[in-house]
């Protein structure tokens, strides 16, 4: 496979460095070809202005979405997006790794995905009909590729346990998982996520090291998490609302798109 | 009261400029002062890096939790950090107004986040005791003052909705509420929030203005989303998980954090 990791850590000598290089390493030993987007190393800029988007006059109005569409279309979206554009079309899987910083990713990893992740390549692709909401979900650009975080937190694992006070580690990472991962069409493995990292000592890395060896020893084997896809009948068009009877009666939240029982026909996904 | 609104769109002619200029048009009209962080006026500094922390020699490793703490404990934060710090400590109230991008805040509102946000000031605060885990979440440094977010979306609300497809609007908001400005002691009141703002035109306006001006007149008043307080009993140290008993017993997520049943004692938060 080939493989982009996009790594958003400002120290290279750094947890996050050291764990960066046993997936590469291990990656690399199972043959698959692995490219890094080090956005620190790479100064990338994260703010998107209207800087972005060469074609637009010193004094015309920049409508983000509109300036973002017309760049794709014109091949005019700056050369740092375009190459980044290329990166996720060449990759069969991405990974995103990070620290969390308030319970989500830094700005510099937010900036990346706000800049490159551009109208008719990330969003706004395909038909909006009376059968279907675009391309998204589940299907887009993205559709067939595997994408997964490598997160480290500082806090404690129980304070991210399903009643922890911080909420739920899946819930807090579902924005990025379905939100910017599923979203395109990735197809989203389980996280690996380390907790209490302000505490790990040398005895502590080896079994984490482990840990992500393994999940990158079956980075194209792992089950993805079952996100309910958008236009396979789970939902109405085009309120987009859960169809009544499907998840949990009980059941609110982000928990009802994650799919356990398997309601949806996921052969037709393949 | 004194208000501080940290604005995050890029072009002032959009929505997003019109909605602040009514806010602090009506803010002043009652008699609060107004300040505001324009973050792409003052071209905000995103990224958290190895500039920010000037006391750090140039070789020196970047641990970001403790370079923030040490230079938030000897007064060598970056001026443009200290700045934000010292209007964050003269507000009474706080507004965040930013477009929803790929379900949360834009790149550049994360790292004034990320950045103004400083070990010993918004987090890393208080005792840790057998009774208590900080000052956060109801308590900490920015305790008593109140903050609101003001955000844009251009998807519709129905897909925002408890079973809509992108997930709950209150949950993809969490993180920021409850993560953001409950941690270090804010009292948070229900978002604005307005959708399809891409369909807006002339006559859409004017209702959402007055119902901006009305949320305006009412910052001081509004009953703040009542998240459970970390520190008053709801939750077992140091585990900080939810006591058994307490929430919806089918519930799970970011819901079982909101006390709807007023079963915490408030009057001592008081």
């Amino acid at each position: 496979m080939k493989v982009l990791l996009v790594f958003a850590h400002p120290e290279p000598r750094s947890l996050n460095g050291a764990l960066r290089d046993v997936a590469i390493r291990e990656l690399e030993a199972q043959g698959h070809e692995v490219r890094v987007s080090d956005l620190y190393a790479m100064r990338w800029k994260s703010a998107v202005d209207h800087a972005d988007f060469p074609s637009l006059t010193p004094d015309e109005r920049l409508i983000p979405v509109a300036a973002s569409k017309a760049a794709f279309d014109t091949g005019t979206l700056t050369e740092d997006v375009k190459v980044e554009i290329e990166k996720l079309l060449w990759a069969d899987a991405l990974i995103l790794q990070f620290p969390l910083w308030w319970f989500t990713m830094p700005a510099i990893l937010k900036g990346w995905v706000d800049r490159v992740f551009a109208y008719g390549f990330a969003y706004g692709v395909g038909e909006h009909s009376d059968r279907r909401w675009g391309d998204r979900y589940g299907e887009g650009t993205l559709a067939g590729k595997r994408a997964m975080l490598i997160v480290t937190a500082g806090g404690w694992e129980e304070h991210y346990a399903p009643r922890g006070v911080n909420g739920p580690i899946d819930d807090l990472l579902f924005p990025i998982n379905h939100g910017i991962l599923y979203y395109p069409g990735y197809d989203v493995l389980p996280p690996f996520v380390v907790f209490r990292v302000d505490r790990l000592d040398e005895t502590g890395f080896e079994p984490l090291a482990e840990g992500l060896r393994e999940r990158m020893r079956t980075i194209a084997t792992t089950p993805p998490i079952p996100y309910r896809r958008q236009n396979a009948g789970d939902y109405l068009v085009p309120s987009m609302k859960l169809r009544p009877g499907l998840g949990d009666p009980g059941a609110s939240g982000f928990a009802l798109h994650v799919d356990d029982a398997g309601t949806t026909d996921r052969a037709s996904a393949a």
